[in-house]
């Protein structure tokens, strides 16, 4: 176990001069948020400093300063992360890349766009469009940094399609633990040199080197969407429609199933109906929600009429098109809004991010459910169906804290032993941070964990950046 | 520097009782095949053995063999690499994949195929559409292995729309050079679930583990496609043409550059003339070659049309649609003959395959051809435009050997410090082997290439596997 030093006087003042006094925080200054993500149930830290950054030179000397002085650091974008992966266990400092929210330039030849790590994601996405071009990865909270995104390889409701974080980085800067500053790729899309760092670096949740710019592949906007309700008798039929709408051919940008009890919540909480409840006297027990997009209104519609007859054949009791602008408004908003309603009605809440194949989906959920009803704990989920990622929440109000943790645990190891039975994994796009290590290390096996860490010790041998995340055990 | 030992009497009669002495040769019994691959002017190497396994267990039990012994092992597929990759530099065995040549399985739920790594390009595509499926890489050479593929991040033609093998890899099963089996990633599309050790094998040209299965996915064949004949004054001015289609939005399939030497050459070698050499009256001086792909033939039209309005808006002399099955025949055999073309008329080749910055390719094809002149070398390419992936030869009739490679090496230097300078990359897909070490180690610069010379020694301690290889000095 590596031996940290504590943040000297000297030391502080260094820090300080790196980044300036505005950007800078110490002791009974720093705010009370850089002590944990949004799970504050995994624990929280306060570290000792708190500095914001610049510019990549910056990130090095501060790197470099605490690499020789055994002080740890962890990275932190927006703070959305939901596995605690920018709590500073050990203390140390916050590295906070949010003053490094510049978008540079973009590249309409290579269709691409360089940033700051800290631009947030619905900044990136608005500004795309400005541009006439679409930022394909649109994980649920706008508001995380892209930065965060790609250290999470964050996939969100588009990557059906489009695919995740992984598929739009095409370079990126690194600075090491030891203050060296790193090139990783090139703003071309095919490449074959060298083993994959940019790869490596992708999704290892600020562990191996701060990522200080990012050049994120674009693609021209679609011109058209739709937006298409399916209600189903319950949410195993609505999920077995999944493979046959892919199969289809119909390219689906993205299909989200929802329950019942979650609709039913979200319309209380937004004090509108928009999914319906009741269809041709058929009462409705699960969704899927099917966007389409493409350049050209025709071929859209066709691809509708082959989706209708699919859903159909599936036991859709209707295949309803959300035609209307503000209906889309309120049916996005509706989904948008069901981790809120979760929060809202929840004292405490834990949740599971794992994925599994498609055709495994409805198995998952009702074990879930089996799990949740025998430990006394009460889970919802929605998720994306289209690509097996499953969102699920355990929630109670009549828990004291120490036995809702101690039940969430049971209802962890319970749904993990049951998520490799089915191949799935550990997490699709929060990933590990500190809260999932030990159902990474069960779920991945010992050689390939035993890897992880050895790569770990490559990059960063004294173990300063981001301690006790992922496949660190300090 | 690793020791390595020689094969015994002993550990010949273990490798043959592994295999199987239908699968075993040694000494004098070796094909000089194994020796190379299709560029034996990097050098050629009679291994002591081969075996041609065939399953996981019993690569298995060679790896752990071999590893105990310090034997070193070199991993070879169909022999198709042009970078020396399987060229055992060592001796020690050849462990040949293609015994292990089966399709497994094919997932209609998850789209995607289980595989062993022996399989040929064109068997596992035509086998996927045999089940209305795709699979989208398409590499020039059809009859490399998957396996193979997979260790270079092959590209292909249709790049540009589908992306490269990387994104075509769910999972896969690796033996380690210690024997020790693992299994990374999963027949799920998004994870999120520890440093992505599938992506860091993916690319590493046998240097870190064996492949012994894949999972790929698949996606549902699209219905139509066209084929358009773009000619132009000279080469840059079709290059210039490439953002502006991308840009239109047209998705195209690929698109392929064509120098007007390389097309009368592939016309004489064929016995047909099939790209037009003078339109309208004007001189051809270089083409681009453009498909288009969808579901909707209707939709299909309308972005041909928007194409031939973008192309003749970029100076193209006509749009030519390869309408007629017999003329889109010729083309793609006119298309895939190049290489065949240029070896059939050269004694000594050697070849480059940067990829640039798709604004970047006329300028660097420009450099090529002034290089070549400055080194007395015939400079002759073709390649794809879409993705700025393009392969180079340098030819020779009327220089020895000995001038020939001396004045190569002039041409290699001298071009890839231009592809440095325009934010290139070494390789777009026919990865590094032992032939393009040093100028890897160029362009990623010190900090990237001693990383990666860490993780082999993670992988492989006393580095027996496929040494000499990608970022390993010995």
């Amino acid at each position: 176990m590596a031996e940290y030093n504590k943040l000297t006087p000297e030391l502080l003042a260094e820090l300080e001069s790196i980044v300036g006094t505005e950007n800078f925080s110490a002791g009974d200054d720093v705010n009370e948020d850089y002590s944990h993500d949004e799970m504050p149930i995994y624990g929280s830290q306060m570290p000792e400093a708190v500095v914001l950054p610049n510019n990549t030179q910056e990130v090095s000397a501060i790197m470099k300063l605490c690499n020789e002085n055994n002080i740890p650091v962890t990275v932190r974008g927006a703070g959305t992360g939901l596995c605690g992966g920018s709590t500073p266990l050990h203390g140390g400092v916050v590295l906070c890349t949010m003053n490094m929210n510049q978008i540079l330039s973009y590249d309409m030849n290579n269709l691409c766009v360089t940033i700051q790590p800290g631009v947030r994601l619905c900044d990136l996405a608005a500004d795309a469009l400005d541009h006439g071009l679409m930022y394909p990865p649109d994980p649920g909270e706008k508001t995380g940094s892209v930065g965060g995104n790609v250290s999470t390889n964050a996939g969100g409701m588009r990557a059906v399609k489009y695919g995740t974080t992984r598929d739009y980085v095409l370079a990126m800067t690194v600075v090491l633990p030891s203050g060296e500053i790193m090139e990783l790729g090139r703003s071309v899309t095919k490449t074959s040199s060298g083993y994959s760092l940019l790869h490596l670096m992708i999704g290892s949740e600020g562990t191996l080197g701060v990522i200080t710019e990012l050049t994120m592949k674009l693609i021209p906007n679609p011109k058209e969407d739709m937006s298409f309700i399916l209600p189903f008798v319950d949410i195993n039929t609505a999920i077995s429609a999944v493979p046959k709408i892919k199969l289809a051919g119909l390219d689906p940008q993205s299909i989200e199933f929802m329950e019942r009890d979650i609709v039913d919540s979200s319309a209380e909480y937004l004090g509108r109906q928009v999914f319906p409840i009741n269809v041709n006297g058929n009462e409705v027990g699960g969704y899927i929600l099917v966007t389409l997009s493409g350049n050209d209104a025709d071929e859209l519609y066709q691809r509708a009429e082959v989706l209708a007859e699919v859903g159909m054949d599936c036991g859709a009791f209707d295949v309803l098109v959300v035609d209307q602008p503000s209906l889309k408004k309120d049916v996005w908003a509706a989904r948008s809004a069901f981790l809120t309603v979760i929060e809202a009605e929840t004292k405490y809440i834990d949740e599971m991010d794992v994925v599994v194949p498609v055709d495994k989906i409805a198995e998952f959920l009702e074990s879930a459910h089996k799990i949740g009803k025998k430990h006394g704990m009460r889970i919802r989920s929605f998720g994306h169906a289209g690509d097996g990622n499953l969102h699920i929440y355990c929630c109670s109000n009549n828990k004291t804290e120490e036995e809702f943790k101690a039940a969430a645990k049971l209802v962890m190891i319970d749904s993990y032993k049951k998520c490799a039975e089915l191949k799935g994994q550990v997490s699709g796009e929060h990933a590990i941070g500190h809260a999932k290590k030990e159902y990474l290390r069960e779920s991945v096996g010992e050689t390939a964990y035993g890897l992880m860490g050895a790569i770990k010790q490559v990059f960063d041998p004294k173990g300063i950046l981001n301690p006790g995340k992922v496949c660190n055990d300090l």
